[in-house]
């Protein structure tokens, strides 16, 4: 099969698009025929050398693929030859083929297209497992997304919606906050020059806040916070450290959580394969009647993936930078 | 009826027992005559000004009591003049007769001596809400529980072990060491010469820290830390600003949550109704089969709150000082 391989630790004109040795299923797994990956910026960091696959994993990037499954490794149950799947994985989306623990596998939704699908996976369990699962977002709470023109961000604003929150939505254009509102963002601020603390505050303070920036917005966040609010970090854009101030978590009753969801195991009450089940139960039927749907700023083909990381890294991407399989 | 009042803010010398008017229970309240209630470290920072009541609360001390109900304010049902009853309060406990509401009662657990009683609301609806409610400790798990044989410390310790958890307590003298392992901890940890740390990653990394230290612990304690970990944070006795490690946070996946009680409303999912009614259900059975036991350092007559207040402020108080109305 074919797949993108990194020459060296680098630039995007690193990767190359060369034929490699197929995967195998091993029990409990299946191989997938892919029909797209796409790009996470967490693929740009491993591309450069400073985010190693975990322990086992693939070293080719891609954290999610929509196909069609090829075949089953042993002991796999409730999946056959043929069926359309889109699946969560730990890397090895940037190719022809990929095996996948059974457990990190989700049905291709209806409605949607399955080439599209593969942009789905990725975002939608990363938000499903921080906003709701973690953070309990309900229904007339108050949802504030950052960079929410992004492919995180179209998707958190969709479910927030589609939960019955109020969303505030933060980006940096002003063609980019027109698309949060078009997604449903009740509040679009731009991050340049805007307020969103007092736009939380209008809305009676956020009960979550998704957050991308880590140290730079720490403050700002637990500011922007209602009672008993909860603030997921899930990227670290504006710095990894900075001060917490306890005391003022502490009147509001405030949480804090930074959770990443590939260094998960597949199984256990905090892993992959329950976050994956959680989504197929719950937000699979939201996308399904087209409450949520993949937003896709660009097409690449996979065997230019390079150009696709260099769209990324220019900035103000609109959504998800597909990568189909030609 | 008598009180402790606080002629002003200031030293344990500023409290006074003195006559004032009995409260009257307004609707959905319940009229307590008090038999005992007890002092927890917020009622040392109340006395000297620094922590004001919450709004409608009442100005006297005293965030627990045990007694008898004496009268139903309207709207009042499932209770009836005569029950034995311990309550969490956001104030007004250290005196003859307290009103409360209805949600913030329990009834005096069997088997417990009801003077006794006066010990248990606050740690155990502070232990319960952090421990159990929000860092979801479960059988088998690794608890961390600083200042173990302080109030909060000897009933986290008991709580831990009764939900089939191994628990590492930290304390600062052998005698206090001592009493941690009589509760049940499976490792005492000196904090003046000991290594907490240590101690839980030989166990595994700590799925729960219930800390009331705040800043110069909090990098130890993210330390200490397993995979998905929490840390509940429930004092800031060493700082209320420390810096935060958001990288070191998302390899592990960590929570930090810094919750109070006293400022919770009455009512809604996160309200002191909801904690009692969590903890009459699911605590309350231990307390009764004897598994988790009020630990009494001293019993001060209530009129003398101020020797009681010296006694704390003086460290090293081994449980609860309890507070009978003589």
């Amino acid at each position: 099969m074919y797949a993108i391989t990194i020459r060296e630790p680098g630039g995007p004109e690193m990767l190359e698009w060369k034929e490699i040795t197929d995967p195998e299923p091993g029990p409990g797994e299946v191989l997938v025929d892919v029909v797209s990956s796409s790009v996470n910026r967490a693929d740009l960091v491993q591309r450069v050398g400073a985010y190693p696959p975990p322990k086992g994993a693939s070293e080719i990037l891609g954290l999610e693929c929509a196909g069609i499954i090829a075949g089953l490794g042993e002991d796999v149950t409730g999946w056959t030859v043929g069926d359309r799947v889109c699946a969560l994985l730990a890397g090895g989306g940037y190719a022809q083929r990929v095996t996948v623990p059974a457990g990190q596998l989700l049905p291709a939704p209806h409605g949607v297209d399955l080439v599209d699908a593969g942009s789905l996976p990725e975002v939608a369990c990363t938000v499903w497992s921080n906003v709701v699962m973690r953070a309990g977002l309900r229904r007339d709470q108050v949802l504030v997304v950052h960079g929410g023109s992004g492919g995180i961000g179209t998707c958190a604003i969709q479910i927030g919606k589609a939960l019955g929150a109020r969303v505030v939505a933060t980006a940096g254009s002003e063609e980019n906050l027109q698309l949060c509102r078009d997604l449903g963002a009740d509040v679009a601020v731009s991050y340049r020059d805007g307020d969103f603390v007092a736009a939380a505050k209008e809305l009676g303070g956020a009960d979550v806040v998704l957050d991308n920036m880590g140290a730079s917005y720490l403050d700002q966040n637990l500011d922007a916070l209602a009672p008993d609010g909860h603030l997921a970090i899930i990227g670290m854009q504006g710095g990894r450290k900075g001060e917490l101030d306890m005391g003022r978590m502490l009147v509001k009753r405030l949480t804090v959580s930074v959770l990443g969801l590939r260094g998960r195991p597949v199984d256990g009450p905090t892993g992959k394969a329950a976050i994956v089940t959680d989504v197929r139960e719950h937000l699979w039927p939201l996308v399904e009647d087209g409450s949520v749907r993949p937003i896709i700023a660009e097409r690449v083909p996979m065997a230019q993936a390079s150009r696709a990381h260099e769209l990324l890294e220019a900035g103000g991407v609109r959504g998800k930078v597909l990568l189909p399989v030609q």
